[in-house]
C-alpha cells in the first residue's frame, strides 16, 4: 500500500466493481474478492490493475494483478492468469473504482479536523507561532519549530529536527529529519490530473503521497503536489529554492541543487546529485540521470543521461549551446 | 457598467470635468452630463471614452461616445458627432477622469469592512474552516466550503457547490457554480498598469473585475488581475495549474487546461479548449485561436490561428520544431 | 557594518578564531581582536575578509581588510600588510566564523518574538486588519496600512504612507516612504545560498538585509531574499508584478519595471529604467546597465551594455532577433 493514510475502503466483491461499471457480464468472477488498486508495477495478487497504451505493454506482461481493466486490443499483452475486464476508457473506469476505494482522496477540501495547536498535546512538545493548526493523524517528532499561520492539516509526519515556517500548508505528507521547509508552501496537494471532458473534467483520485528526504530543504511559495497512483518522492540533502513547482509523480533524487522558479512536471524521475538552474522546466514521463546539470532557463523534454550538462530550450549539450552562441 | 461592485460617483458635468484637467475652453458643453467612463468600443452616448493611438482608429471610427479625450492629430478618426476634447497626454488624462468616477477603485489597500465569519449569517449556512475573514457586499451560494484563513474581501459573488482553499484572498470578483480555488491564491487584485513617470509612476484605476466560469478550477498559488478598463475572464470548465499568473483584461475561453507556472500578459484574448504546457508564456494584446495547443516552457508573441500547435521561443509550428531540434 | 539589525557577537581574539578553525600557528598574532568579517571591498582595518578566487584578485589587492582566509596559491594577490590565514576550504571558514559572530543570521525558524498588533502601540498608529503579528525592533512611520494576516517579523522599518498587503512575511529588512507590498509576499529571508556537502549541505549565514527604495510595489506573491555578505537593494520608483522571485545580494536600480514571473538569480546588478518583461531570467554575477529593455521569457547570461534592447533565450540584440524569426 503506497499511502498509509487514506483509508482503503476495499475489499469489494468483484461483482460489485463490474456492477459499478455498468458491465453485465458479471458471473464468472462473483465471488472474488479484491483488495485494493495498484498500477501495473505494483499490483498484487487479489488487487486490480489498469492497462490503457501499448507503451506500457512491457510491465504490463509481468503484472501480477489478479484482475485488470483493459481494451480489448491489448489483452495479449497482459498475464494469462490475470483476468481481463474490458471497458471502453480505461483511466475513466479505473478512476471510478478508485474513488470506490478511497473515497477521501478525490476531495481536497480543507481539513474540517483541525485544531488550534493550543489546544492538543503539541502545544508543549513544539516550538511553535501563533495561530497554528493541526489536524488528525498528525506525528511531530522531537525538537522540531512551526511558523505563525501555517497549517499541518491531517495525515502529516514530521521527523525531528525540523523547521516549518509560516504560512504554509501540508498534508498527506511524510517529511523525515532535519527538513526545513519555509514560508508560504503548500506541500500534499492533489496533482493537476484529471480527464478533460467537455463541460466537465473529471477529477481522479490521488491516492500517493508527498515524501521528503532528510536534511532537505523546500523555499518560500514552493508547491509540491502529492502521487495519483504513486507518491512524490523528494530525495535527501535536496535543496529547493523559492517559487518552485514539483508536479504529482515525480521522483527527485539524493543531493540535487533546484534554484528558483523551477518547474518539474508529472511522473519524472531525476537521479541523485541533479542541479537545475532557475526557471527551467522539465517536462513530464522523464528520466534524468544522476550528476546531471542543467543550465537556467532550459527546456528539458527528452530523458538526459548520467553526467551530462545541457542548457537551452529545447536543452542540449552544454558545449555544443556555447559554440552556437558565441 | 462593466463592474457591478465599483460605485460610480458620476455623473459628472462637463465643465467640472474640464476644468479638473485645467483646460480652459469650457463653455461651450458645460451644460452636459456625463455619466460613466469606458473604452471606444463600450462607451455609450453621454459616456467619454478616450482615443490615443491611431491604432485604435478603426474602433474609434464607430464609438458612441459622446465624448472622447483624443490627441488633436487624431481627430479626423473620430466620428463627427462625437466631442473631442484635446489633451496633451491621453492616458494621464483618461486616468484622472475615471479616478474621479471611481474613486475605490485606484487603492488596494486591504479591506476595512471583513469580519470574523463567526460574526456573519454565512457562519452556518457555509462550511468554513478557521480564521475567516468576509468583507461587505459578499454573496455566497448554497453547499460551498471555505478553507482557514482564507480572506474573502468585499465585492465577491460566489455561486454553489464551490471550494476555496485556505489562504486565499479573493476580492471584486464573480465565481460562477462548481468552481475550485485552492489554496494560496490572489483574486482580483488590481492590475500591474500604471504610467511610467520617472520618481513617481501613476497608477490608473483598474475599474474591471475578475469572472470565473462554472467547473473551472483554479490551482495553489495563482495570480489573476482584475481588468482595468475591461474584465478578466476565465471561462467555464476551465482548470489552471499551480503558480500560473493571469494578468488583467485577459479573456481565456471554455475547456481549457493551462499547466504549472504559465504566465499571460494583460488584454490577450484565448479561444476553448486551448491547452498551455507548464511555464509557457503568451505576450500582451494576442489573440490565439480555438483548439490551439501550446507546448510547454513556448513563448507566445504573434496571434496564433484555429486548431494549431505551437512550441518554442518564439513559438512556432510544432512539426517544425521538432525537425529543426532532430 | 551592512546590517543594522543582526546583533555582532564580536570582537574576537584572533587567536579564538585560529583555534576555531583548528588552527595551531596561533602564536603570532594572539592578542589582536577582531570586530568583524566582510567581503574585500567593504572590510576594514582591524576587520576579518576572505579571498578565495583569482577572479577577485584585483579587489583582493586593495582591500583594507587585517586579516584575511584564504589559499596559500593566492597569497600574492593580497597586500603585505594583509595578515594571510591560510585555509583548505576558504568558504566553509568564512561560513563557520560569520555565525560565530552573527548566529542570529543563520536561522530563519519563525520569529517568537511577535506579538498580536493589538497589544503594541501600533495599534492606534497604524490602519490594520486583523491578525496581525508584529516582531521585536520593528519602526513604522505615519499613516501606513498594513493587511490582514501580514506578519512583520523582528528588524522591519517601514517609512510613511507604506501599504502592506494581506498574508505578507517581512524582516531584516528597511522599507522607504510611499511602498506598496502586494499580498501573500515573503521579504527578508535568508538567500538560496549554502556550500553543498554530501549528506548535508553547509547553509552559511546571511548577515545582509533586504532595502526597497521609496514609491516602489511589489507585486502579489513575490520574494526577495536578504543578501549574504552585501544587500539586496530594490531602486526607488522600481515596480514589480506578481510572483517575480529577486534572489539575494542583486542591486536593482531606479524607475525599473519588472512583469511577472521574472528571476533574477543572486549578486547582479541592474541600472536604472530597466524594463523586464514577463517570465525573463537574469543569470547570477551580472550587471545590466542603464535603459536596457529586456524582452519577455528572455534569458541573460551575459552583461548587457546601457541603452541595448535584448530578447531571446540566451538573450540577443532586439533587431536581430526580430530578424532571424520573420
Amino acid at each position: 500500500m503506497i499511502n498509509p493514510f487514506f483509508k482503503n475502503n476495499g475489499p469489494f466483491k468483484i461483482n460489485d466493481i463490474l456492477s459499478f461499471l455498468n458491465l453485465s457480464n458479471t458471473n464468472i468472477y462473483k465471488s472474488d474478492l479484491i483488495y485494493d488498486v495498484a498500477d501495473l508495477n505494483s499490483a498484487k495478487k487479489n488487487e486490480l490493475t489498469f492497462f490503457h497504451s501499448k507503451k506500457y505493454s512491457l510491465i504490463a506482461n509481468k503484472t501480477k494483478a489478479s484482475y485488470c481493466l483493459t481494451l480489448k486490443s491489448l489483452k495479449d499483452y497482459l498475464p494469462k492468469e490475470c483476468k481481463k475486464i474490458f471497458v471502453d476508457n480505461v483511466l475513466l473506469s479505473i478512476s471510478e473504482i478508485t474513488s470506490k476505494f478511497y473515497p477521501d482522496a478525490i476531495n481536497d477540501n480543507f481539513d474540517d479536523t483541525v485544531k488550534n495547536i493550543n489546544e492538543l498535546k503539541f502545544k508543549n512538545r513544539i516550538k511553535h507561532g501563533l495561530n497554528i493548526l493541526v489536524g488528525d493523524n498528525v506525528k511531530i517528532g522531537t525538537n522540531c519549530s512551526i511558523g505563525h499561520n501555517s497549517i499541518i492539516e491531517k495525515n502529516v509526519i514530521i521527523g525531528s529536527n525540523c523547521s516549518i515556517g509560516s504560512n504554509t500548508i501540508i498534508r498527506n505528507t511524510i517529511i523525515e529529519d532535519n527538513v526545513n521547509i519555509l514560508d508560504g508552501c503548500v506541500i500534499g496537494k492533489k496533482g493537476f490530473g484529471f480527464l478533460p471532458n467537455n463541460k466537465k473534467n473529471i477529477r481522479y483520485p490521488h491516492i500517493g503521497i508527498v515524501i521528503i528526504g532528510e536534511n532537505s530543504e523546500i523555499g518560500c511559495g514552493s508547491t509540491i503536489d502529492r502521487g495519483s497512483m504513486s507518491n512524490t518522492v523528494i530525495g535527501k540533502n535536496t535543496f529547493l529554492d523559492n517559487q518552485v513547482h514539483i508536479a504529482h509523480n515525480n521522483k527527485i533524487g539524493d543531493n540535487c541543487i533546484i534554484a528558483g522558479q523551477v518547474g518539474i512536471a508529472g511522473s519524472s524521475r531525476l537521479g541523485n546529485n541533479v542541479m537545475i538552474g532557475g526557471q527551467a522546466g522539465i517536462s513530464g514521463h522523464l528520466i534524468v540521470g544522476n550528476n546531471v546539470q542543467i543550465g537556467g532557463g532550459s527546456g528539458v523534454i527528452k530523458d538526459i543521461p548520467d553526467n551530462t550538462r545541457v542548457i537551452g530550450y529545447p536543452s542540449r549539450d552544454l558545449r555544443q549551446f556555447l559554440k552556437d552562441y558565441k
